[in-house]
């Protein structure tokens, strides 16, 4: 079920994973660019208009009122409430630990300077419709957030035909702490996020997934607005040696071929044996699995296997790769993790498979896909907080200074910078 | 000097000014990403090829030696060299504290989980070529990288008729540590750094100003590498009661001003007077500065003056243009500080004009330009780490949690995602 390559091709399968996310074209682009400007001209109106071409749905409010949300997140299941009720409390443990501080400098003569961290005003959070609902992804996005302090958070999500939100969706922005909940979807409702419609507020930063409109979209406002990324195809390295058992390895790469025929599932291990027991476990543990057809696509194009000589070399392969998921299914799993450069999130042992992350163990799964945990991190309490430098200079301290300000703005020859501390010596 | 506008116009200034960054254009976007494609594709022989066409420069060889490097480094002005040395310590100073920790937490059964902070590997500074040098600018982009713990960093800059680097420039690289230099400008430079070439190492994020096609270049690798931001055209907003000296104040607005016909100065201010004796002031000291029909388009386009009716309206209407820089020229503005939402850096007192930020304090003078300081901060040691969260749970914790994850797995339908703990238990 994997295809056997050799360690020193890593390098080639990098640059073919890579290949995975194509660039949109500016088919899409001029398409999505047309639907910014209209929507940023007309508002609502066009929100509406868009909803009803696309969707078909003919909305009459955009805002989903406190009661809506309150009555469909009843009608969630109660062991999910509770299973999610205790997931936040994970998440919120883990992310507080990422809070910064201000901090402040002073020097002599009365100089002083620092940095203050402050909270985005507003954030954008955008949940896809369709039939896959991630409610999980509702708390990884929006808990963040609350614990930068940011005042005021805003979810889009397409109407459905029903006219009602999925219950789990409904549940976990109210748990999560959203603010405001609105039925636009697309680049329509990217495009409202980025400038304001008379409904919904314009925001700081989007994040959250979508389709490729959404995707567009959010590329085109970057820069009106921060986003958090473009989520592109995601993966998950296991290295394992010979102790780790052929059925949890399996389960493991197949818990991430699941999501997509794109996803690659790729496992390095110095275990010959292992890699022909997990091959066979593959074929027997999809067979009974419901998303068959999508893992058999995912395997064939992206499941590779790759046997390394050490546990060292597979790390190597990991940095080289610098997976979304990476798993240590090793006996000393700590031996390992300062060798490991690149990687957005890692597992450690032969028990912590991925979901304990996706969904529990308080880490966040927003994370940086198809290799970009090489300059990438996952999102975090600083993906909502901005830095801002300060500094305080006395007469004594620009006396004292101020020649070498001038020689060195003279040095680029900019008179006016060089002036605007002549006239205070 | 300086168009009077109401303070309930400052939304409309807002969107005025943002309308100064223009879109790239499809066309330059898609000449960019043919020069991408063939650096790409055919590396240094491409790079020359380029040069050779756009500049004119005949190159035989993309690396600068060490020894070139420290025979230009060593033909810098004396004083200059003294003023970025101890530039350089301050730069250092300030931001040796922005350095940040991994973290570690503990929970019963033996779970644990964290967050390490990691270099990146690879780093390219862009250094623009032309008559405008900016040692400053080397410093401020390379220093962070390096207390970030970044191991290469590679500056790259278009060769020069005389086949030698500014003098300035060759003993900032020095200065700061760069490892490497390259004579490579443009898109092709960018696309070296990118995707590497035969002599050009390829890199995990690019930072440092360019012209449009670099801005253009740059925005099309990103994702590829991370890029640091598209620098837009810069503004200053000066907060001045009825104690600022209006030729202080003038001298700051101009610093702004000579910059770019794009740049804005913006006096907000509590004094009619006081704005009168500034606009009599700008107009005497503009006469005599070497730049004065930059300046002049400047202020005639983007320098505007408000009267408010107290000082924290004043900071409101900065927190609404979010400036790359505010200066606080007021009798008390630590008082004010508080209140600044949206600012890049904030300059405090009477003392300390803009360009003690820009050469020599310490805080970056990379700063998010446009009104992005809504949501974007200074280039920092953040700017060259990135998270890598972890993950360990044991058997037991496992046992114990792994019904939940179960719950939530199924939830959103997917079953692999389930049986990767299910086996485990």
């Amino acid at each position: 079920m994997l295809e056997r390559i050799k360690q020193s091709e890593t390098k080639k399968l990098e640059a073919y994973l890579r290949s995975r996310s194509d660039d949109l074209s500016y088919e899409v682009l001029s398409k999505v660019q047309l639907i910014l400007s209209d929507v940023r001209q007309h508002g609502d109106e066009a929100i509406i208009r868009y909803t009803k071409a696309f969707d078909g749905i003919e909305l009459t409010s955009l805002r989903v009122s406190d009661e809506a949300l309150n009555e469909w997140a009843a009608a969630a299941d109660e062991a999910f409430k509770e299973a999610m009720t205790k997931a936040k409390d994970n998440i919120i443990a883990f992310h507080e630990a990422q809070k910064q501080n201000n901090y402040l400098q002073q020097q002599s003569l009365g100089i002083c300077l620092g940095q203050r961290v402050l909270p985005l005003e507003r954030v954008g959070v955008y949940v896809p419709g369709g039939r896959a609902q991630y409610p999980s992804s509702v708390l990884m996005n929006v808990l963040p957030a609350k614990i930068a302090g940011v005042k005021r958070i805003v979810m889009i999500t397409p109407p459905s035909k029903s006219g009602q939100l999925d219950p789990k969706i409904a549940y976990a922005a109210q748990l999560a702490g959203v603010d405001e909940v609105y039925l636009a979807g697309g680049a329509q409702g990217i495009a409202a996020l980025a400038y304001g419609s008379e409904t919904i507020p314009r925001v700081d930063k989007i994040v959250g997934p979508g389709n490729i409109y959404v995707a567009a979209a959010k590329k085109l406002v970057y820069g009106t607005v921060d986003i958090d990324m473009i989520a592109g195809p995601s993966e998950i390295l296991v290295i394992a040696d010979e102790g780790a058992r052929a059925d949890y390895t399996a389960a493991d790469l197949l818990s991430q071929a699941e999501h997509d025929p794109m996803a690659s599932a790729i496992l390095v291990t110095t275990s010959s044996k292992l890699a022909d027991q997990v091959c066979e476990e593959l074929k027997r543990q999809s067979e009974q699995l419901p998303k068959q057809a999508i893992i058999a696509e995912s395997l064939k194009a992206y499941g590779k296997l790759i046997l390394c000589e050490t546990l060292a070399d597979c790390v190597e392969v990991a940095n080289v790769i610098a997976p979304e998921h990476l798993e240590l299914m090793v006996a000393d799993p700590w031996a390992l993790l300062g060798l490991v450069r690149n990687a957005g999130s890692v597992f450690l042992g032969y028990y912590t498979c991925e979901s304990v992350g996706d969904y529990w163990g308080g880490t966040n799964h927003v994370l940086p896909t198809n290799g970009t945990a090489r300059f990438a991190s996952a999102l975090s309490v600083d993906s909502f907080v901005k830095r801002s430098s300060f500094l305080y200079y006395s007469k004594e301290a620009i006396e004292a200074y101020g020649s070498k300000i001038v020689t060195l703005a003279e040095s680029e020859n900019l008179q006016a910078h060089a002036n605007a501390v002549k006239v205070r010596m």
